[in-house]
């Protein structure tokens, strides 16, 4: 065991197990890892460390580390808070790849506790163990029957299978690996990862992940440190088609005080998570049986093709609400072609509906082989990404039902069986036969959903190709820190091909109509230049709409009068003359710091409403063209970048090119920028064009 | 038997059967009826009738209804849609209270099924007996042992209980009984109205809420024939504390297209559906689910007063959730009282956490007591309307943690156990010990949110006293149908109160002149006044700003010549001059037609933006003042009302007051009116002003 990489590896695939702090009370808290080990067949070394014990289980019992004759791959402390220091460091003597540190009382109990926990992470570093923890409940791989935890989890049966789970609450994992028993499907690795003194849930994931076995990985997060590296690992598994599937709380700010008073993390804005997850093809999941429905569909269905959903029932009103939770969802219900439809015909009844959903009619309950011979017409449509076949009880024909879907996988199109009041011997027979079922309509219609947007981001990623490199640095760094000049902020956004209204600045009420005279036939706008007055509006600074040079002479005059008055100790740099634009759309476009995924672009409808609407989507950088238009293509507000009231649809493309400027503006000046705000931008057919800006300089670091 | 309601009670709860076309083999459709009746061991007479048979399972068969001796309650018609009618018409002469119809074949399948379905429900109108169906599969009263089904809920035991089911879905209806089975609780009736050729969702509702013992109404809605009963009867329900939890599915364009293919009935546009049944205290679930959740929450939980949820949990991570939950729903988690929070630190470890949510902490998995003393001590808080309390496992201390739930029914204020993971005899036990149990923790907040808001209606209900008789008529119904002339149009809007820009018509240049000039010094806006030109803008026919005596008179002649130009035929009766309004807020308000509910007002955010985000809200007149405020208060984009980028807040009871007067108008003229628009109306802290308005008078009916 050598690099960072192996030691991940000592903490979920260990050959070897020291139990620091092993009781012989096998009931006891620190007295039940080496019970579960040995109860679950734990194939590796077991080495319990406790110098009261001469032998727990039948295991020869260690007075230290250090008395262990073969190496330690892992070692679980299960040792006080105070105590779990010493062990780290013996731990890092022995060679031991990672520890698990099982003790409470530190980042959760305050500014103490955080103190603490950032030694045991120091002394970690410096013994050269990686760390789980402190405040784990444990680590469970099921497949090599590792069972390093004191929860329930211990309890259960040992059931390896295609999903893992990571979990920054250990209270979830516990619920998950049960409900997932309860399920039938196998959970393959379980870790909690704790306060995160040194291992994150991206470590971890990258761990598990490294077992081709592990097909779906769970995430229950309730903070992010490394957003970064979350993405990083999210496109790998994207392009493997290995999706991750998160449930994130702290989507509110009640929720986000909570996650912030619960785990000391600084919570960020849950739209950037929602927006950067969906960009990097995370699928995310409402709550913990939300989660597992999803998985277990990536589990048993193969990755559709684009394309919506075809519903087949046995009863017309569950059609209905199968169809309002697609729509709601923004999954297509196409209509069959004819060619399916007339299939169709050829397989049900006269009076079934045939157009999509197709009612297979009251006739399917007493005759329920036309719900497969619908489904497999259905699954032929070239439409038809995933199919969905609802029915009900059929208690006396189960048997046939599971043998007949089970026989429709040959097709090798996802489906979904929707089942409500199945018995239950028939969902386990379809879930061994590899079938995806679900106990009703519209947990089926969530499920298709994550398949279609999870392959769709996947096709996006793949024909899109890797990133790009980063665009050449002319992002020179202003001189000083805070607002930056409009001038020079104009000039280093336009290199980047940002395009800016018409500005010039003047020092004189003259120079002013000159320049206004340059910038005809449009009427020119007049603002106080100061980079101590970023709120120009609010001082008298502004006068729009000039067309004559009196006017212009007489606005520059006003301005510097108001400007004194109201502000009388800004530093005035002069007057800028910027270029009016035609009406249009009014758009914000910017870039800011996300504590947890770094710089982001943010797109928004601009106008008074954008406020009371917010209507916005972010990305992180860099954003290509592609992303740019799923950008625009989020937008609530469809309707007003379409024909719209008589003026025409605006120029998306350009918009585009917008976007893509303004991303490699801030991959190029991510050192020194804290933000960019265009606002507003104008967008119509024939133009989109920021006219005011604001560029903020980050503060200089002290170091 | 004579009046309708005791026919509708035959249907329900019948003292005899007759079953015509009873076959002897048990298992066939209509061998069933007889089989269920005898195995549930219905108390009433039970007479088969069949000229064929002597004798099914015991009970005497008759050749015909009417030769049965005694009086027939309920005829239930296990015969074809075509031997149907004839079996009505005898269930007349017979003088049997209601029949219930399973044969299928009638409009479900399109204008020739629907001929045949009004010819029964004309023929059950003759015979004077109640019709439930066609295409029914059913009826059961699980307290008096009625099994009038062919479903599989014949084979279910019965488990009769608080709740209620009335189904337009048969299928639905099946799922939903053994649902609720598997749950516990039980299912007193359930009513599959089939087609509705006499007995609607209403009737149903009426007939089986009649028992008191029935203590929350479910429904599985498609499509309403008679919203104004559905409100009428929720009223009424409302004001007994007795909710009814609706699904009602036909959401999306996708779901209504389908509903209308496979009921034949006109969809409703959701929002209005979702708004009135809010009004009217209709509690909406999503699907089966959510509907049995809600309905166990009404069962087992008292009303709550006003106030938020208070949480307490074993895990800070699922307090969060919980949290994003409520919030998510409109639900309060408010901060704990000083004194509440002392409290609670004297029965919950120093690291708990003590605001709300409150995280009990790891030491409530070793000492689960601490959820119960925590839980009683939050219910004292005079913020928490309901208490949540969240736990995984346990399965050790199951029993003790039951009995400690249980004890704490006492207090008397509503809480929901949510506990993942739970052994099932611990829900069972919860259950029958009458606590609300779930087995997630969004769950629970969703069904504390349907409590909360359910006792939040029923307050502004009984609040605000019986609905107001109708205003007087003075909704004069104008001469002409089609678009009402601007100024009687005028006259009629402000006699009832409604406030409109001043407005006056000019039938030369000079008359519009001096009318600006009563007008000034508001500048004036010079509309063309033609009732065959609904809208202005688009022929030339406005002219806005106009200040100045020659404005006025050039803008008279221009709007002239570009009327005449544009719309040579219109019949022009002047122009109008309008006294402009400064700028405030755009709002919209209305009054339509709603296919199901009748004459519904709307209330929107006007100006470019309300096509694209659609902020509107609809309310079924009368609107009450309280019932305005409420429609205020549902726009997503509150900022906009209240004090936003420096101008001062709108005046929201003079918004409130032009609503009512709208009702008011709505409601004296419901007999002639077609549809009213007030677009836009301008809002500001000193004004609420429609400045614009377009009515409708309905087409004269030929008859």
């Amino acid at each position: 065991m050598s690099g960072p990489a192996d030691r991940l590896d000592a903490l979920v695939r260990p050959r070897s197990i020291a139990v620091v702090g092993a009781s012989a009370d096998p009931d006891k808290l620190n007295g039940r890892i080496v019970r579960f080990l040995t109860e679950k067949g734990y194939p590796g070394a077991i080495y319990p460390i406790n110098p009261k014990v001469a032998e727990i289980l039948g295991y020869r019992c260690y007075p230290s580390l250090a008395a262990v004759p073969g190496p330690v791959d892992l070692a679980v402390i299960g040792l006080s808070a105070a105590q779990a220091l010493d062990a780290v460091r013996e731990a890092g003597a022995k060679g031991v790849g990672a520890v698990l540190v099982f003790a409470s009382g530190f980042a959760e109990l305050g500014t103490e506790g955080r103190k603490a926990q950032e030694t045991l992470a120091r002394v970690a570093r410096e013994a050269g163990v990686r760390l789980c923890g402190p405040n784990s409940v444990g680590v469970v791989n099921a497949f090599d029957r590792v069972v390093a935890t004191f929860s329930q989890v211990g309890n259960n049966p040992v059931n390896p299978g295609p999903l893992a789970l990571v979990t920054q609450s250990g209270a979830i994992g516990t619920v998950v690996n049960t409900l997932a028993n309860r399920r039938g499907i196998g959970l393959g690795y379980l870790v909690h990862t704790g306060n995160e003194a040194d291992i994150t849930v991206v470590d971890a994931i990258a761990a598990i992940t490294a077992d081709e076995r592990v097909r779906v990985m769970c995430a229950y997060l309730e903070g992010i440190r490394d957003g970064g590296g979350l993405c990083r690992i999210a496109d790998a598994l994207l392009e493997q088609g290995r999706p991750i599937v998160a449930v994130k709380v702290g989507r509110s700010e009640t929720g986000a005080r909570a996650v912030a008073s619960h785990t000391g993390s600084l919570a960020a804005e849950d739209r950037v998570f929602d927006d950067v997850a969906r960009q990097h093809g995370i699928v995310r999941a409402r709550n913990e049986s939300h989660m597992l429905d999803l998985a277990e569909g990536f589990a048993y269905c193969e990755l559709p093709a684009e394309g919506g959903v075809g519903l087949i029932t046995q009863s017309g009103g569950t059609a209905v609400l199968m169809a309002d939770r697609a729509e709601e969802l923004g999954v297509a219900v196409p209509t069959l072609s004819a060619h399916t439809q007339q299939a169709l015909r050829g397989v049900l009844p006269p009076y079934a509906s045939f157009g999509n959903p197709v009612d297979a009619s009251m006739q399917a309950v007493a005759d329920p082989s036309l719900l497969g011979k619908g489904l497999a017409q259905m699954l032929g449509d070239p439409n038809v990404a995933v199919g969905i076949v609802w029915l009900q009880h059929m208690d006396a024909k189960a048997d046939a039902l599971v043998d007949m879907f089970a026989d429709l996988k040959r097709i090798g199109k996802p489906f979904i069986v929707a089942w409500a009041a199945a018995p239950l011997q028939a969902l386990e027979r379809l879930r061994k036969h590899g079938v995806c079922v679900m106990e009703s309509a519209d947990r089926a219609v969530d499920v298709a959903h994550g398949l279609i947007s999870f392959a769709r981001a996947r096709r996006l990623r793949l024909e899109s190709g890797p990133r790009p490199a980063a665009p050449p640095p002319a992002g020179v760094r202003p001189p000083h820190s805070g607002v930056v000049p409009t001038m020079r902020a104009a000039g280093l956004l336009a290199a980047h091909g940002i395009p800016l209204t018409r500005t010039l600045l003047a020092h004189s009420a003259a120079q002013a109509v000159e320049q206004a005279k340059t910038l005809a036939p449009q009427p020119v706008a007049l603002k106080v230049e100061s980079t101590d007055l970023p709120h120009k509006t609010e001082v008298g600074g502004v006068r729009l709409g000039l067309r004559e040079a009196a006017g212009v002479s007489q606005a520059y005059d006003d301005i510097l009068a108001s400007v004194l008055a109201a502000a009388p100790a800004a530093n005035i740099e002069g007057v800028v003359v910027q270029q009016m634009q035609d009406a249009g759309l009014e758009l914000v476009v910017g870039l800011r710091k996300d504590p947890s995924f770094g710089m982001v672009a943010m797109l928004g409808i601009g106008g008074v409403f954008v406020e009371a609407y917010r209507d916005v989507t972010f990305r992180r950088l860099p954003v290509r063209p592609q992303e740019a238009r799923a950008m625009v293509a989020d937008l609530r507000g469809q309707r007003l970048l379409g024909v719209f009231r008589g003026r025409a649809a605006i120029d998306i493309e350009a918009l585009v090119k917008l976007l893509c400027a303004v991303s490699d503006f801030g991959v190029a000046s991510d050192a020194w920028l804290e933000e960019l705000d265009l606002n507003p931008i104008i967008a119509r057919s024939d133009t989109v064009i920021a006219v005011d800006w604001l560029l903020i300089a980050k503060q200089e670091d002290a170091t």
